[in-house]
């Protein structure tokens, strides 16, 4: 399992004192960009490629409000991969292990147009460092 | 049906070109903070009396990209109400009727200390308006 | 002197119990955007050809905070234009007219290469527009 | 001189394909309060004891921008200190050492309902610690 972890920003928090919620897809999104980035699947070289990945579905259970002054980590997983669809696992913890989220999303790969598209013919070599990232994962 | 119109910010795109996932979360807490407001449940009334009602889950799915240039549209409905909890359900349209995203939320009330309460012993006024809510709705 | 108001949303407040400082310059973007929207000068069709209009200078005071319930007005003015940049004066006042920012943004026009473009020469409809309201502004 | 550095995050960029300028204020944040935390006068702490030091003013020149794969560094120095206020000097590298941004804030020091306080009377080891601060970086 996958695990990036950083500080809880300031500007993170809203006037409950806490977390404001929007921001944990935000660190969802952080935490799959350096997952891809250490397994030579960097978004800023697939986007180059011409290839998108836009979330399709968000589904995520807030259990506990982070706060200035924690450190999160959120823990992911890469749970499918079909060649034009993917989905992640994710559950974010504080400092001391509390569970903050636990939660699922899931991505298409898309063209510039944002039409869908098929990773092992458009980047046959993404689609297959992809397929055994899956298979570590299992 | 409540509907909450506004067109799309320029901070609001990524580098996608489209509206970045984040914020949809975002309008839908706009469009039920007007929803409430209109009737007389005004989040910054409520939390003026110490309660508070967070976000527990958060279920979308993401069917078209908005842009910037649009109009969206936010429709939203109280599907549960249970004195502790909430659900409302949420369909978000573009200036063509073409369906941007679906989902629902759920909510709880807490007091300051982020513990649970019941909506009719603390503030019973505001229970009966809700329940009222909740039989226009369905 | 145009003016644009709008209700503060919840996520834009902080922990502090008022509306983080970042967003002021959302604020001031919203405010623009439209002013020029008004005036013929959309953003999302000058975008479309080929040019863009990055913030270049901002310099803002903070005089009073805004926060959720409050109901903000952005007065800009337009007082500067070269044909290769453009000056913008603000005041953010609330309900009650308190005063809560005031400042100055500085633009300049760039192609999608990010060079410095002289608007009379591609977009020569456009300068004429920006020139007159120019004039109607001082 | 003070150094934070962070990859750019997804999110933070813009359909112009680089980082919307209103995250350099979020940035300039992050720093200020790494620089406070490592120097004993976390945030975190000065809230709990009853003491905000909201912005006061910002003056920025955005000289170049920031892209997604970019990881900056924000250089920093308190440049003043009064006791009710103080000012910070910032600029933005990218990894190439390229300036993106240049310039400075204000801050005061205020209490919960937002009326100005003179941290000696108030916390005098922080104080003590903000002097020390300001002539090392002098």
């Amino acid at each position: 399992m996958y695990e990036y972890s950083r500080p809880v920003f300031y500007y993170e928090t809203d006037q409950m004192g806490v977390v404001h919620h929007s921001n944990y897809a935000r660190w969802l999104e952080e935490a799959r960009s350096y997952f891809f980035d250490e397994h030579d699947l960097a978004y800023v070289v697939t986007e180059s490629l011409g290839v998108m990945c836009p979330i399709t579905d968000l589904n995520v259970k807030f259990k506990f409000p982070a706060k200035f002054g924690d450190v999160f980590t959120v823990k992911l997983r890469l749970i499918k991969y079909t060649g034009v669809r993917f989905r992640v696992e994710y559950e974010i913890v504080n400092q001391d292990g509390k569970l903050l989220l636990y939660g699922e999303s899931a991505h298409a790969f898309i063209d510039k147009e944002l039409r869908p598209i098929a990773l092992p013919k458009v980047i046959p070599d993404r689609h297959e460092r992809m397929k055994k990232l899956l298979e570590q994962q299992l």
